[in-house]
C-alpha cells in the first residue's frame, strides 16, 4: 500500500498526460520481442530499433509485441503513437499502481491487471501487466521479463493446440489464464504457509506466531485487492459486446471468470482460517494462564494450611501441653500429611490434576 | 481447498482444451450404464464398447447414460464427441474441482454441481456430478458409482410415479432433487455431532475441544461453498428459458430451489450455534478462572493472617509477657479461629464460598 | 432446525408427488369447519363427509373451508383434487416445514406461513399455515386447532367490520393479519424474558445465565427465519398483480407488510440487545476477576512483610541487641502497625479499597 | 420497543379500520389551530367547533389544520371524513407507533415520521407526527403540542422567506427540515453525553460505566430505527412524481433528504465510537489485572526469599554454627538486603516499576 | 462530528435561503482572483470591486473566478446573483458542513467536496471546496487560500499541457484531480503514523496507545465519510451526460473515479491494519499477564514447600530426634537444595524458564 501511494505521491501536481515511469524501484531496460504468426507460420524476433519496426507493418496475421522494462520511454511513447493509444492509457501503462480493469476505445481495448508469482527466494512478487488488444494486434507490458507465459509461447512456437488458428482475442485469453492459473499456484503456497504456522501455533503460542498470522492476513488481503476488481474487469470484457472478441473466446473468457470467483472463494477461506487461528491462539494463551494459577493454587492450598501449623508450633507461649509430649511431633507430622492428602483428593475431585 | 488447488495446479501451462483427468486421486475405471425408457417399455444395460453404443442410436424414448470412474479418458471422449459437446465442457467433466454452475449451450444444458454423502465410515464425502441434458438424452458423470441415485432408478424400473411419463429434464429434476434431500441428510449428520460437541464442551471445556469446533465450521464452509453457487445455478435455469425444460418440470425445479434456501439457511443455523459454542467456551473458560482465583484468594486470605500471628509469638523477645501467661496459648488459638470465622463470613457474604 | 431436517430425512428417495403426512409428531384427527358467507347471511357447520361437502358446491358467496388435523390424508386429498389444486402444493401442505412463501398459480394462490403463539404453559409455539385463494372460495390447512383466528371468526359471525362485504382475499388478508399481529405478542413475551434476564444476570453474572441468553438468541434467529421470507412473501404478493386480490385489499396487505418490517426491526433490536447482555457479561466476569485479585492482593501485601519482620525476630542467633530490650517487642509491634498502616494508604491512594 | 409492542398488542385481533387512539400514555385532550394564508393575508384561530370548521370551508389560499393531542377521537374522525382519507389512514395516525413512511393516495400524500426533542428535563423524547398533505391543505397531526414548529409558525405570521408565497407543499417541506434539523440538535446532545461518559470512563472504569455506554447506544439504535425510513420515505417523495409537490418544493426537499443522509452518517461515527469505548474499557480493565497482578508479583517475589531466610535461620538445630558467630545476624541482614535489592533490579529492568 | 452538527444548530429554525456564512470558526476576509483565458492569452488578477467585475463580462474565452475567505457575503451573494445561481447553492457554499455531492441545474453543475491537506504543522485538516461550472466559466469558493492548486496556477501560466486549449470542464476536472491526489499524500501521512505507533505499541503496550490507535481509525473514518459520498459524486457526474461536460474530459474524470476507488480501497487497508493492531495489543497485554504469573508461581512454588520445612524444624517439639544430630542441618539444606533443583527442572520441561 505505501508503494503504491509512494508512486502517486510523486505525480501530485503534475499536469495529467506528461509521460514518465512511475515505479518504487527504478525501472529495468526496456526489452521489446515481436512475434507474428499465421496459422501456418511464425517468426519471433528481438526489436533494437523501434523506428523500424514502426515503420515495416506486418500485414497479415497476428502481431505480439511484448515490451519488459520500462527505462526507455521514449521508444515506448513511440509504440503508443504508432498504435494511436491514448495518451492516458500510456500514462497508465507506466504507472505501476493501477487498478485491474478493462476500458475499450473502440479500437483497441486496455486491460490493466497484476501477476502474482513465486520469486526464486519462494517470496510472493507482483506486478502489473498492461494488454492492448488491437483487431490484429496484441501489445503486452510488464516491468520484469517473467516466465508464466513461457507455456504460451511454447505452445505458439510449437503451433499445438488451437492457438495459432485464432486471433489476438484468444492469445489475451491464454495469456490471462495463465495469470489466474497462477493465483491458484501462490494460493497454494500460502495455504501451505498457514498450515505452517498452525502447527507452530500449536506447538507454542507465542505473539510473535499471531504477528506471523496477520502478516499472511495482510497478504491475502493484498492479493485480494487485485483479485475482485480482476474479476469485475473480466465480467465488464464478458458483457462489453467489443467486436474485438469473438463469441468462441466469449466461451472461454466465461471459463476465466469461473476461475477468478474459484480463487475469490478460496482465498476468502483462507481468510476464514487465519482469523479461526486467532482465536485459537488467544483461547490457548487463556488457557495457559488457568493451567499456571492452577499450579499456584495448588501449592499456596497446600502449603499455606502446613506452614500455619508449623508456625503454631513455634509459638514461644511457656504453657503448651503438646510440645512436652513425645507423640507430639510424629502426631503433627501425620496431621499435616492428613491434610495434605485430603487438599490433593480435593484437587483431583475438581478435575485440577 | 487444497486439493482443489492441487488438482488445478497441475494444469498451470497446460493449452486449455487437452483432455486428460485431474483430481486429487487416480481416476477409478470407467462403468457406463444405459437406460432406454418410453412410458411403457425400459431397458437397462451395461455398455462395455462404446463404439458399438455409438453406432446404434436409439430412435424413440430417453436414453439416460451414466457413466461413472474417469479412468477411461478415450472413451469418455468418444461420447462427448458423439453428441457434439464442446471441448471446453468436456475438459470441465473431467476436472475435479467445478463450481456448481449451469451453462446453456443450445443444444443441450451443462450442469455441474457437487453431491455429499455419508460414507460407509460415516464421514462426509463430496464428489463432482456433471449432467448433460439433451432434446431426448442424459448424461451423468461421476467418480464413485454412489446409491443415491439408487431410488430414482428403481423408480425408473418400477414405472410407479411420474417418471417415465416425463422427458430427460424431469429425470434431471429428479437427479437434483436427489443431491439436494441428501444435503439435509448430511446436515441433520452435522447438526448432530454438534450438539454432541457441546455435550462434551460444556462437561470439560479445553482447546482440543475449541478446535473440534473449528473442525465442524470448516465443514460448514465447505458444504456452504456449494451450496451457494448451486442455489445461484438452479435459478439461473429457472429464469434461462431453455427449450429443453418443460414448464412441467420448471415447476418442480422451483421446489427444488426453495429446498436449496432452505438448506443454505439451515447450514447458516448451524454455523451461528457454532459461533455461540465458541463463546460459550470462552466464557466457560474466563468462568474457570474465577473459580480457581476464589480458592486461592480464600485460603491466602484465611492462612496469612493465622500465620502471621503464629510468628509473632515465635518471635525470640526476652520481655513478650503473653508468652508466660498460663491462658496465653488457648486465647492466641481462640483469636485465630475468630479471625478465620470473619474471613469464612465475609467470603459467604460476597457469594464467594 | 432438526425437526425440519428429520421431517425431510424421512422423505429422501421417495418420488415427488406422493401424498403423505411428514411432520415431528403424529398427525391429529382431521376437522374439516365450513363457512359460507355474503353481506347479508353466514353458516357455519362442521363437515363430516367430504364427498358430500364436494358435491354440494356453493353457488353464490365466500367459502372458507378450515381444515385442522392431517391425520385423514384421504380427505384431504379430495378437497385438493376437487379445488384442482397441483400435487406439489398438496404435498406441500402435508409437509410440515415448508419456507414462508406465496406461490401464483393463476388459478388460485398458494401461501404457506408460520404462526407462532404461546401454548398453555406460555412457551412459544409454531406451527405452519397453508392458504389456497381461489375466487370464491378460501381453504385454510394447519395441524393444531389454534385460536388465533377466534377474532376473525367472532367478526364474521357478527357481521362488523368490512369482513362480510369483502371477497376471500379480504378473509385472507385478515387470517395473515392476526398472524403478523401475533408475532408482535412472542416478541412482547420475548422482550420481557430478556428483560428478566437481563436482571438476573446483573445480579449474579454465572455460565448458566450465558446459556439463557444463548437460548433466547437461537429462539429469536428461529422466528427470524419465519418473518424475513414472510415480508418477501407479502412483497410478492403487493407486485404480483393476481387477478385474485383486489385493489381495496392490496391497500391492507400494504399496511401488513409494513407490520412485518416492523416486527423484523424489533427483533433485530432485541438481537443487538442480547449481543450486548454477551458483553457486559464478559465485562462483569472479568471485573469479578479485578475485585479478587485486588483482595489477594491487599491481604498478601500487608502480611508478607509483617510475617517477614515477625520471622526475622524468630531467629535463633546469639547477638541480636533488639531482642534483649525492653521496649523490643512494642517497638517492633508498633512497627508492623506502621506498616500495615501505609499498605492501606497506598491502597487507598490506588482507588483499591 | 416494548411500548411500540404493547400498543400493538392491545390491538390483536381487532377489525382493522375500527378507530380508536392506541398509545403507551393516556391521550392528552385534543386541540386544534387552524392557520389560513395567502401571500397578503393570514388569520390564525384555535377551533372549538369542528363541525362550523368542517362546514365554512376556505375558498381560497393555503389551510394548514394543527391538531395535537388525541383524546377526541370523534373531532379527529370528523375531520378525517370531511377530508375523505382512508380508514386506513385514520387508523394509523392514531395509532403510535408507525414506522415513518410515505403513502400516495392520489387525492393527498400521507406522510408519518418521528421527531425527538429534548424535553425541559433535558431528556430525548419522541413522537409520531402525521402529515396529510392536499391540493390546497395541510393536515398535521401530533400527540403533544411541541415547540419545534414555532419558527414556522412565526414566519408564517411575520411573512418573511418565501413560506406564504408557496403553496402546502412547501409549508409540509418547512415543517420536515424543521424536524430533521432538530435531529441534529439530540445528535449533538448525544454526542456530549458520548464525551462525557469517555471521560469518566477512562478516569474510573466499572462495569456501570458499561452500562452507561449501552443505554447509550441503544438509543441511538432507536433513533436509527426512524431515520432510516424516513431518509427512504423523502426518497420516495422525490421520485413519486406526485403532483403536489411542486418541482421547486422537490429541489427543497433534496436538499432534507441529503440532511438525513448526514443525520444518519453522523449516527454511525457515534455508534462506532461507542464501539471503540466498549474496546478501551475491556482493555483497560485487563490492564488494571496487569497492573495489581504486578504489585502482588513484586511482593510476593521480594518477601518469600526473605521470609524463607528467616525460617533457616529460626530452625531449632544444635548444631547451626553461623549461629553463635557474632557477625551472624548482621551478615544476615545485609544478605537479606543483597537479596531485595536484586530483585527490585530485576523488576526494574523488567519495566514492572 | 461535533463540529459539523454545531454548524447546523446554529441554522435550526431559520428559514432555508436566507444567507449567512456558517462555519465552526469565524470568517477569513473575501478574497477574489481572477483566470481569463484562451489558448493564447491568459490574465490574472485580483478583484477588489465585485460590482465592476459583475459589469465587464468576458466575452470569450474562460473565466475562472476563485473566492477564498467568507467575510464579505455581500460580495459573494452578488456573484451568486450576477450568475443566477439558485438560493440553495448559495446557502449550501456557505454553509461549511455540505456532504460531498453533485448538483445539475441545467445551466451551471454544483460541485461540492472536501479537500484535505497536510497544515504547517504537519496537522491533517480539511475544508470545503465548492465548483460552479458553467458553459464558460468556473467559479471555486474555499475559506482558505490553500495551495494545493498551485500547480493548476502554474499550468495554467506557462501553457504547458493541455489545460489551456480546453473548456472550463477541463479545468474543474484538473482541480478536483489534484484533490483527490492530495487524498493519497494524507493517506500515506496516515500509513506512517500507523507504522508508527505499531512500533511504538510492540515495544511497550499500554491503553494511552490504543487510544492513539483510535484517535487514527477516527481520522480514517472521517475521511471516508468524505471519500465515499465524493466517488458517488463524481459517478453521478460522469452518469449525468450533462451538455457542460465534454467526452474528451469524461475520460479523464474516469481516471479521477478509478483513482477515488483506489483511494477508498487504500484507506480500507489502513482500517483493516488498525484493527489487527487491536487485535495484537490485546493480545500482548494477556500475554504479558503470563509472563507475570509464572513469575508469581514459580518463585511461590519454589520458596512455599522450603519455607514450610524451615518452620517444622522451627518448631519447639521436645522430642524432634533431628535437631540434635550433628548432620541435620546440612542434610535440611541439602534436602531444600534438591527440592529447588527439582522444581527448576519441572518449569524448564513446562518451558517456563
Amino acid at each position: 500500500m505505501n508503494r503504491k501511494t509512494a508512486a502517486r505521491r510523486k505525480k501530485v501536481g503534475l499536469p495529467a498526460g506528461s509521460l514518465a515511469y512511475f515505479g518504487q524501484s527504478p525501472a529495468r531496460p526496456t526489452r521489446i520481442t515481436l512475434f507474428e504468426y499465421t496459422p501456418e507460420t511464425i517468426s519471433e524476433k528481438k526489436v533494437e530499433d523501434v523506428a523500424a519496426l514502426v515503420s515495416s507493418e506486418a500485414k497479415k496475421g497476428v502481431t505480439w509485441l511484448n515490451i519488459d522494462g520500462f527505462q526507455n520511454v521514449e521508444a515506448i511513447t513511440e509504440i503508443g503513437q504508432f498504435y494511436h493509444l491514448h495518451p492516458l492509457v500510456m500514462e497508465d501503462i507506466l504507472t505501476m499502481d493501477q487498478r485491474p480493469r478493462v476500458e475499450d476505445f473502440d479500437d483497441y481495448l486496455f486491460i490493466t491487471l497484476r501477476m502474482f508469482y513465486l520469486s526464486a527466494s519462494k517470496e510472493i512478487v507482483d506486478e502489473q501487466l498492461s494488454l492492448i488488444l488491437g483487431e490484429n494486434f496484441l501489445l503486452s507490458f510488464q516491468e520484469m521479463p517473467g516466465d508464466i507465459f513461457d507455456p504460451v509461447r511454447e505452445r505458439l512456437r510449437s503451433g499445438k493446440g488451437r492457438l495459432r488458428n485464432q486471433g489476438p482475442d484468444y492469445l489475451t485469453y491464454s495469456l490471462i489464464d495463465a495469470v489466474v492459473d497462477n493465483y491458484f499456484v501462490i494460493l497454494e503456497e500460502l495455504g501451505e504457509q498457514i498450515e505452517e504456522t498452525e502447527k507452530r501455533l500449536l506447538a507454542s503460542p507465542s505473539p510473535e506466531k499471531l504477528s506471523s498470522i496477520f502478516a499472511l492476513k495482510r497478504k491475502l488481503i493484498f492479493m485480494r485487492r487485485s483479485l475482485w476488481p480482476l474479476r469485475e474487469a473480466i465480467n465488464n470484457l464478458l458483457r462489453s459486446e467489443s467486436k474485438l472478441v469473438t463469441s468462441t473466446t466469449l466461451l472461454y473468457l466465461r471459463d476465466v471468470h469461473d476461475h477468478t470467483i474459484q480463487a475469490i472463494e478460496t482465498l476468502e477461506t483462507l481468510r476464514d482460517i487465519l482469523s479461526e487461528m486467532v482465536d485459537i491462539y488467544l483461547s490457548s494463551q487463556s488457557n495457559r494462564l488457568n493451567e499456571i494459577m492452577k499450579v499456584l493454587t495448588i501449592i499456596a492450598t497446600i502449603f499455606m494450611p502446613l506452614t500455619f501449623i508449623a508456625g503454631i508450633y513455634g509459638m514461644n507461649f511457656k504453657y503448651m501441653p503438646e510440645l512436652n509430649s513425645v507423640w507430639g511431633y510424629p502426631a503433627v507430622l501425620l496431621f499435616m500429611a492428613l491434610i495434605a492428602a485430603v487438599m490433593l483428593f480435593y484437587f483431583r475431585k475438581q478435575k485440577w490434576l
